[in-house]
């Protein structure tokens, strides 16, 4: 089966990360996947939230999309005085995934909140909005360093996401909203450096799955997720 | 090692479904999983919302904690003027997970919510909720059968969930609250009666973890589902 | 006239105290009163609000509705962004009544919530609910005792509530459902076990009504208090 | 003991009833009982909400205190996004002892909002809420007469509300602030001109009150009301 | 072209300041501009929000209409969980012009909050607001000097705001309602005793309008603003 | 005195604007003004509002930062479940500016939401939201004549905005940040083609000014107006 845009089954969108996008955050990119378009920005604050243990550091993430960021515009959360749901699914994903590449007593009394706001939807904004994110808040952990904040970078991975897919009983890496739209299986899987696994949510959309398709999809992300690390490390070594 | 009640490492907790706790629902079951209480009430509405296809049905789930279920007590959600977002994320995959077992053009112009409220926490509220939830689901299936709404029963098949996870190095299965938050690796698998999987969230909340260890814990999942899929058709006979 | 569940006028339907249904508020209880199930609930925090006087205490009530507690399904009350009204005025009562049965100097400073949740409704909810509310406060302030905390035990004296009516003409007590929806008159009557009034609330639904039937349905609820205060004294014993 | 303001113990406070304080509403007063003043406002919709039966009409209150109608400026309710519990109890008071004094059939498919909207509060301000609310749902009713659009004026007799308490162990009529602050037992009563009781609220704030008190406070009320009708015949038939 | 009201093209309408028409806030005015009606509330906090540099003072002010100061019954803020957005730009309006009265370190810290709420609208709410809110916040001044709070009044200079408008291309000074509703060019102008611009605010509503218009708007506002101003002063020199 | 970036007093800032950034809106822009960034996109529904004049159009503008626009990060609104006060106004002035540029019998029954969502705020970002959201409703327009919905373009001239102040006692046009947050005077001027004004909105920051410095503001702006509404043309013609 030809994909959409004639990717092979295992290929990568094909990935752009703009670092200064914005000037304001302490480490910010505009990760483009395809046609998806995700801000994401790190902010420090030098206090940390009643529930984290003395000494030790918070990260956390919001995620957002803008009200025409997709085919239909959407109301905005505020208009309806609620978070979307699915925003509030999201984010504390992505808020996890990047948790787990931090070691928060290197971090100290800091939190670092990493905003991902969805300029364009196009299928993967929640794995994008992982691997930029991860970008930023790389950026900021720099950054505390470099102004004498940090004696060394808390750091301890490197974490991106991407998804995968059974689309007309084939699988396939990376969807983008057409695909997504049509998929009978849905995964998306978060990964450390070392090909480890963060968080994994598969979701039967249009069918149930077996165990081996399910393993067969994780494969398929492990391949995607060295790629995005190996561009992280690129586009942070610059 | 031994567990904290003695259970061997894929060993349920004991299990109670009380149907006709309460009597208005048109389905409704008190699930007990060790001191986890839900209770799961399926509502009939003989209307869809906007976005669902003519002809067809809906399912959909709501999840609330009450106050005190839990060793501290909580604010309300409407003391707080927000849907927890913990609560959204989790009724977000308890109505996936249903939706999943009925066949939507059967169901006709229905919609079944199915509001699961936890009275006890102490660990897997929300496989719990699954699997409660597919009991009142499937009691209110067949209350539209039985005053003639329907001319068959539209769920296509049985759903149940249950967590494992990895405490102490060591794999378990139904983990409750004490393991749960001693957990290096926490994965909640919803299955059908083939072994198939429905939705997977795992979660690395202290390490990440390999490939292999997610297929193990998969597996321990589909040894719980294999018996809670057994007591769920045990009660429906009755 | 014969009531509908062949009662007398002045008899009670059959009353359940379940304590420690569940196990983790300081006091709790399972009240049902005929087909009425309010799990009522006591929260201790060892602070109080800004405007309680130094040194003392405060008690406080919540109530709310499961969904599905009713003959239909009402939405939650996040879902619409706001409290109930009814049950903002059901909570004051319940706060109220609650209140008068501590000595708020010997309760120090210490906050109780009580919280009634209905989880099956059919009349009488709110009376239900001071009268299984206080059983779980009575047993919060003999945990204080207990662990040491209070030197003496801060219930003033037992308070119970319990409604009465006039339906077709006659007068009863303790309406269910179906007699309180075709009540002409109804009355909230708040008791202390001197058969002292600590709060009174008579509407009149579908007529005025006189002052001498007015008393006449506080005696008969002065009756019915009488006997809720001796179970709540027997199950304060067991 | 002498009252604060040398009132005898069963005397009302100067009552002022200004109609046409502000001309758009079909009917309105401004009612003032000593120092407390609450504008009333009635407004018609020519259309009922959905629970109405069909033909028939409603009636409905909200209450409202300016932020500074107190000693101390308030936070306004949509500062704090939710109305106060207090004025929900009371706006459910008003609203019924309003619908009470109309004949729905009569009134067919219309709806009276009366907003009471306390400028100046000091004691008394849900009766007197109810007191002059009734004058505005009067003046409504008639202009529905006058305008042609009703054959005979719905009302069917007149209702006014006030309080009487125990303060300082004496009974008195119409507590002011002052006295409301202190009083051991406060009863506020709702009654029609035959001298029946409409709404009966009555709270023990320093103690429980004996039957016997219970009845003298209604009879207190009972000459208050005598009173209070008096004068809104007075003031529609200027 | 003959007014509405017959007045002359550059004539304010009826002007009345009522002090004291509540008597609780710190100073307060009731102001009438023809039919429409303010209640203005200054109340004074002995604390200042974060934002305010130490020693300093803060005025600020919040503007709400009643539900049927209007024509028609508007819901209230709080039915609909949102602060109208008309509201939240006049109260800006009020509190950036209130400010300009002020020597925040004369005032030293203290907040003062002016509360205008409309009990009838008839056209120039915000100006009048601002006009009788001056009048309200020098009342509250004048308090903290005379309790000994302050040693010397912080008022730098009189405010006062009033609008013109282009209707039926004809220039007038402060419009009605119905001026207003049929008004080209809209113009308000808040200005201080030496005819000094603070705040101006222009609309074209149904055409663009000339730099020549708006300097000879401006000049009909600075001829209002003079006699606000001198009569202001006679209301506090009583 | 030299302006902060070293343009002459009557300059403006280096302005760029990039259709299509976002590729789902009918009409779209990002437009950046120095280092400000306001993505506008225009969406086109085939409905309008209750309040809308059968047969004819509306237009309409929301505004918002993104959290990490500014300096210091802010909270997201539905965090605040309020709507920024200061983007309520703006947005009540976008969207009068841009109803000002469109015939609303031409645009027939269509609503047109103009999102201004600020990516980076450096100063002026209400005004640049006016240049930009009128571009992206003048894309959306065309767009609506190009899919043969519209016979002939509605808009009737071209609007643009921007600020000018007093900085240091000097005037200056289009402020940056650090000029803004030092302006004694700060005035924004919404204009048309023909130089004539739609919006006017001047604030004394640190004083009041004069009727001659109001006028020189507006010419100053009028100059700035011009050069927007020649690049406007331009990127409308490619």
């Amino acid at each position: 089966m030809t994909r959409i845009d004639n990717r092979a089954f295992d290929q990568l969108r094909k990935m752009t990360f703009t670092t200064d996008f914005v000037k304001f955050p302490e480490g910010s990119v505009l990760v483009e996947c395809g046609n998806t378009k995700v801000l994401c920005c790190a902010s420090i604050e030098y206090r940390v939230p009643p529930h984290v243990p003395q000494g030790t550091g918070w990260v956390t993430a919001e995620y957002s999309m803008l009200p025409r960021a997709n085919r239909d515009r959407s109301k905005r959360d505020v208009a309806k005085l609620k978070l979307s749901p699915r925003s509030a699914e999201i984010q504390r994903l992505i808020g996890r995934s990047l948790r787990a590449a931090v070691d928060m007593e290197k971090l100290g009394e800091h939190t670092i909140t990493v905003d991902c706001d969805v300029l364009q939807g196009d299928g993967g904004t929640r794995t994008a909005s992982v691997t930029g994110g991860f970008i930023a808040l790389a950026l900021a952990c720099r950054h505390l360093v470099e102004v004498g904040e940090l004696g060394s970078n808390p750091i301890r991975h490197f974490v991106s996401g991407i998804s995968a897919g059974i689309v007309g009983e084939e699988l396939m890496l990376d969807l983008c909203y057409e695909e997504d739209s049509a998929a009978q299986v849905d995964l998306n899987c978060i990964m450390n450096e070392l090909g480890e696994i963060i968080e994994l949510q598969g979701t039967g959309e249009e069918r149930a799955y077996t165990l081996q398709e399910q393993q067969d999809l994780v494969q398929l992300c492990a391949k995607g997720n060295r790629e995005l690390i190996a561009m992280q490390k690129e586009v942070l070594s610059r």
